[in-house]
């Protein structure tokens, strides 16, 4: 197979339905994402077999364990991935919403309509469940999508396909509507981020090797998440009970996840009162600190390593945490902005000016006052479901969720106007 | 000059310069409009005498006269320039505009902020008021901006470069929020749109040439407005003499424009009855006709060249206009997203379903019903102005005013919840 030539195909094909989708109605979409949930769930057994070969191969290949587990497919997982089909058919449909309908001068009334992008390219890893998760979030938001899973989930990725095949057939959608790449040829995904003409935007979601190839290789706008290098600054207007505990859940609750908080920083004036206290709680549950000289001082150099330069532009995802005592909100503004990943960064005040400062000075995709950041994240933010957390500035901020998946056009309605 | 390094420099004062605008409050960056305004205006001769220079050398090289057109400053257009800037000092402050905000169930109160993008390169060619006006919009909305005009109006944009400096000192911003480049190398061009560092967005305006450089070599997100191939459908049941209106204005009110309409479809049903009086206008005017051969049967071959595939796919930008009898709707909507730009679009009808099918099936960055593709423009959209117009689907469409030069962050307000 020529790998260009098929991906050419693929593109051709993926634009083609891409305009069945845009018109689709709310109804057929959500039949398809019905059906699919449903023949997933009867296939469940199928899936998890299709899975099972992945896994053997994934073992002998010497996968590391954390891959293996994001690989895995078990009933739980696959009950998961049909009710958040059903989920997504039960949201209200973005595309056709119009609104900031006025009158202008000239007697034209003016507004917008929400639109699907056309076509997406998603590029993920070991997860199998995104292909559903992204099949469905991309058609109910009327768009094409060309889904380019990780070699070692491809044969779940396939029995996932056919279940999404069938929903799409049930609801009388094409079934180039979502394209399951038959293909694990690493130079699929270079034809693929250079499609423009074929492929409206990129989604790769995986690790940074990944997201650095795609951004640096792509001719085609791509929604990405970086690094998730979070914080939380504890001022010396805290509420210090309030801030033990949002801080001991913002690190511990999970630490893998991409709004974990990696790095504390603590206001000088509540450093003596707090720290103790707060450092005590992490190393019960095993997290190793690294403190600046001051929160060593506080705290004892034994319980707390040397925090170096590098410390403060890390994203651990471990049970890991760095810890720096600031002179105040200027420094941890300064600390955030230098150091951060510009994804969730959250202050813990009783202070309403230090509350608004923080919250318009500090350049991140959520901004959070008095709250863990653990809830940056598409469910908790109500957007449904989402496709990934863009740390881009451009286009979709934060959780993506349908809204990111979709344009807008405007919308002119006259009874003649001319322009003069 | 070591061309590299002087705009690693530019980059990084940029960006520190954007910390600052970032911040700057309405009142301080109003007052920066302002002393500009006054500064071009107190300075029009000095510009004027600036411009000389440009168009006496331009005129040597035996510049086209459009360009020498575009290039040239005159009291008028320097007054223009003042008055853009003041309109610009009036309109509403986007940066820091809040809403959505809602509460979810785990108790957090969840919106969005509005905030500047960061940096912004805006690569443009002769035209030297697009230096204020760039410079006035990037600072309302909060950003720096680093601009780079066209060699032939290096004179001019200097000139210009120095109010604007003053109009920024006057108002204690630093210098650097606006920095006019100081050298025509090409290769600072290549330099700034590969500094996604220091650079979040990237504005091309120029011609076809410029833009499809930028676009292919940029390694930083662009904002870009490629063709205007724009069409209006009249429909079996318009009223006819809306239509003649509408179609006049639609192509001879200014040829150059990128909302000029470039094809007339019309429906088979009342080609008879409006074609000949139509073209008689056109015909009048001196527009020269590309018809299908159904056109040229009822207007007359003489009257009519032969329409080859490429009229349909071509912007004119001219007194000429390629016209196509079709069977319907379905026809005209196929047409005009096969062949069109996606910029604008309009049908002429009395049909309530055919409007909406219109709206909804036609992919364009605006999309009307019985008005003049002419309206399609940031200061008739109510924008106040526009930076240029988008036919991309990511981030911004269509006009690009100041809300198309900002982001949104999330803002999450809590009273210490934890996620469970």
């Amino acid at each position: 197979m020529d790998i260009k030539e098929y991906m050419q195909a693929v593109g051709q094909a993926a634009r083609r339905a891409s305009r069945a989708t845009a018109r689709a109605d709310s109804r057929q979409k959500n039949a398809a994402l019905m059906a699919m949930a449903d023949a997933i769930e009867r296939d469940a057994d199928k899936l998890v077999a299709a899975n099972r070969r992945d896994l053997e191969q994934a073992v002998a290949e010497g996968l590391a364990p954390a891959m293996l587990d994001r690989l895995t497919l078990n009933p739980q997982t696959v009950a998961g991935m049909a009710e958040g089909l059903r989920q997504m058919a039960a949201l209200p449909d973005p595309v056709g919403e119009m609104d900031d309908f006025s009158y202008r001068p000239s007697g034209i009334q003016l507004g917008k309509m929400r639109v699907p992008l056309g076509v997406i390219g998603i590029i993920y890893e070991a997860r199998p469940n995104v292909t559903a998760d992204a099949a469905g979030l991309c058609l109910k938001a009327g768009n094409a999508a060309i889904l380019r899973g990780g070699s070692e989930a491809f044969h779940s990725n396939q029995a996932i396909a056919a279940c999404v095949a069938e929903g799409l057939a049930a609801a009388g959608l094409p079934a180039d509507a979502v394209q399951v790449l038959a293909t694990t040829d690493r130079a699929a995904v270079g034809a693929l981020i250079t499609m423009p003409e074929y492929v409206d935007v990129i989604v790769p979601r995986g690790g940074k090797g990944l997201i650095a190839r795609v951004s640096a290789e792509a001719r085609v706008p791509v929604i990405k998440h970086l690094d998730g290098n979070c914080h939380t600054f504890v001022d010396a207007h805290a509420d210090l009970t309030m801030a033990l505990k949002v801080c001991d859940n913002a690190k511990t609750q999970r630490y893998g996840t991409c709004n974990t908080m990696e790095t504390l920083l603590v206001h000088e004036a509540v450093a003596a009162g707090f720290l103790p206290a707060m450092c005590a709680v992490y190393l019960e549950k095993g997290v190793e600190l690294r403190g600046c000289p001051t929160t060593r001082e506080l705290v004892g150099d034994a319980r707390v390593r040397v925090a170096t330069e590098e410390d403060w532009d890390t994203e651990y995802a471990a049970p890991i945490l760095a810890i720096r005592v600031v002179d105040g909100l200027d420094e941890a503004i300064d600390h955030i902005n230098t150091h951060g990943s510009h994804h969730t960064d959250a202050i813990i005040t009783g202070d309403y000016a230090n509350a608004r400062r923080f919250l318009r000075e500090v350049d991140s995709s959520s901004v959070m006052v008095n709250a863990s950041s653990r809830f940056a994240d598409g469910f908790e933010y109500g957007l449904g479901a989402e496709i990934g957390i863009s740390t881009d500035k451009i286009h979709a901020r934060g959780p993506v969720g349908l809204e990111g998946l979709t344009s807008q056009k405007w919308v002119v309605l006259g009874d003649g106007q001319v322009r003069g």
